[in-house]
């Protein structure tokens, strides 16, 4: 089943499903050669995240034990067939698209790797807009889990959780939603809770700069990337007080279809030099799209992001809502930082998100043939 | 788009939206002349469930304009509209079959209304097995909310959620899942987190009794229904420990196919008079599955459950995961308390499973046209 390495994956089917749309439980997602599934994947409707610390003393050792468990459970899963040590193996049977993709923090790296053997990456700088929380902060290694189907998804999570339990705690779960597969047409533009088309500017598998984009050419890890997972808290009771007009100036995009305020479709190019008839300019210098906006070519990434709305822990406020921001990218200090301080300085959306979650991974490539997800870093140190 | 008062309802599309998968989120669940909907509809893939409380010193004329305000959110947003005061109208685009059914706790009926208006419902009797927690009793007010897509879910829950703030507080909010649309077959029996299947014994819409399982005919609330809600949660980490023989010898089925273990396939009478080669029964009698049969057909009611899994709150144990029990019937001190005190008397299952919520709602009617859910209890009191 595997592809070449930069092929997006494909979906596969199993022959005797048939063409309704009840069998979309049997979909498959293919391992790839050289990557991780789960990135250029087409996004499940769900994701969970786990956020794991290693037991304190744990060395390379445990972390090799570990990987090795996780990655045999992904694998099996995302193929329709139970993890080793299933209980429930009947909750195995529907893959939905299971994928399961790996990552290690820089600390962690940093800890157990000797300087040679560790790919660069660094900490983000601080953001001044930023109100993080240390419960949403980084954890040594991240599982981003994704399926079409819930039930499935709660059965990996929960395979991944206990197999993890004897190397290490859990720092975090996220859940994150995007439109249940069939709601919308494949390929549309997901929607946030703000009501926004979110994420139009992404790129394509099918682009020609999308493996440079995406997947990191460092010697020892060629075939990774790097991910930047920021939850984003959105004000929404604030943000309610916004009429429409002041939503779309705040974003630079209409509502209805996602176009820029100066074009006619989602897909149109700003054009930010465009003024009204009193000389304004139609897109505000200020708005999120004005300021997200690069003319350098490098610095774009693969978003690959998630709605999430949890009860708001001290209840006050009826619920904590936004987004899991994740983008994925061969270098995030030349792609996502550059882009992430320009908004930090200035944005007028600003006034109503602020991310209370950050942290980075390395995301290795995939397994050796019989080996497990990062066993190019791990093994032989 | 009404239909007769006992047809299950019918799902509509617009005539648009094609053959193809991905405009499954334009299907409604059109309204019925009498009886809400959301109990007799094919259950959606997501629910949220949302229990109120009533503001302090609120009389019924507070309950009405509340439940005028949801009323008409619930049908705007079921047709695929936006709600009156609604800030992000783009996600109520695709309605994904939501539905809101309505209710009233008996003790909310008991302080607001005369008592020959009340409809005749008991609280339900003390059950020993039961670990009721607080945080997840009964409130004056639930609204179930459903639908097959999570976006439409969360955005609906959140347009209830603001008009109802200057009435009432939540008191909770429970999310629950099945299967997403196109995983199983429709009409399959869902599994819950056991990896059981689970509901096998339910009554249908096309069954001849139905209407008189699961419709009052009460007078003043013909048409309307009673819903026991009950947060079941499971012992996920103390029945990893029992092995499958062990698992199918306390349900009474197998997990493969839900097969009571003297049949063949799902939907087979459990024959408890059978015995294997050592003269032993081949259902144990203390099993689930002999435990919840009743000879007495009265004895039945629509299961419409839910699984839940939750992060932990206290994190010392992973999750709390489980079942959101949902049982619609037309009496539950007739149909579904005898049951229950059978099951809590004695049932292999109480080992892994206890209720830790639990209440009980009267369901009115449907709304008169151009009324509101609840008008025929609230309305000239």
């Amino acid at each position: 089943m595997a592809v070449t390495a930069s092929t997006p994956e494909q979906t596969a089917t199993t022959p005797d499903a048939g063409a309704t749309g009840a069998s979309d439980g049997y979909q498959t997602v293919p391992a790839l050669d050289v990557h991780q599934v789960g990135i250029s994947t087409p996004p499940q409707a769900h994701a969970t995240l786990l956020g794991w610390n290693l037991n304190p003393g744990s060395g390379v050792e445990q972390l090799r034990r570990m990987m090795r468990l996780l990655s045999d459970d992904a694998v099996r899963l995302a193929a329709g067939s139970p993890a080793l040590a299933d209980t429930e193996e009947e909750l195995a049977r529907f893959p939905s698209r299971l994928t399961v993709t790996f990552g290690f923090s820089p600390q962690l790296m940093a800890r157990l790797l000797p300087r040679q053997r560790r790919p660069r990456l660094a900490e983000l700088p601080t953001f001044g807009q930023d109100r993080l929380q240390e419960q949403w902060g980084q954890s040594d290694v991240i599982a981003q889990v994704c399926a079409d189907d819930p039930i499935t998804l709660a059965h990996a999570r929960r395979m991944l959780t206990k197999d993890a339990r004897a190397f290490a705690s859990i720092a975090w779960t996220q859940h994150g939603f995007r439109n249940a597969r069939g709601t919308v047409p494949d390929g549309t533009t997901m929607r946030n809770l703000m009501g926004q088309v979110d994420g139009t500017v992404n790129p394509s598998p099918d682009d020609a700069d999308f493996d440079g984009l995406v997947w990191s050419d460092q010697e020892g890890f060629a075939g990774g990337t790097f991910l930047v997972l920021r939850r984003i808290r959105m004000q929404m009771d604030r943000w309610d007080r916004v009429d429409r007009a002041g939503r779309e100036a705040t974003i630079g995009r209409r509502l209805r279809d996602g176009a820029p305020l100066t074009g006619f479709s989602e897909f149109d190019e700003p054009d930010f030099e465009a003024t009204d008839r009193f000389g304004f300019p139609v897109i505000d210098p200020a708005s999120h799209v004005a300021r997200a906006h690069s003319t350098d070519p490098a610095e774009r990434f693969l978003r690959r992001a998630y709605n999430y709305a949890v009860e708001d822990p001290d209840r006050s406020t009826g619920e904590d809502a936004g987004l899991l921001f994740l983008a994925y990218c061969a270098d995030p200090a030349r792609q996502f930082v550059p882009v992430q301080q320009r908004l930090d300085e200035q944005d007028r959306l600003n006034e109503w998100v602020h991310a209370i979650g950050s942290a980075v991974y390395a995301i290795p490539p995939a397994a050796r043939p019989d080996g497990y997800v990062g066993d190019v870093l791990l093994e032989e140190v």
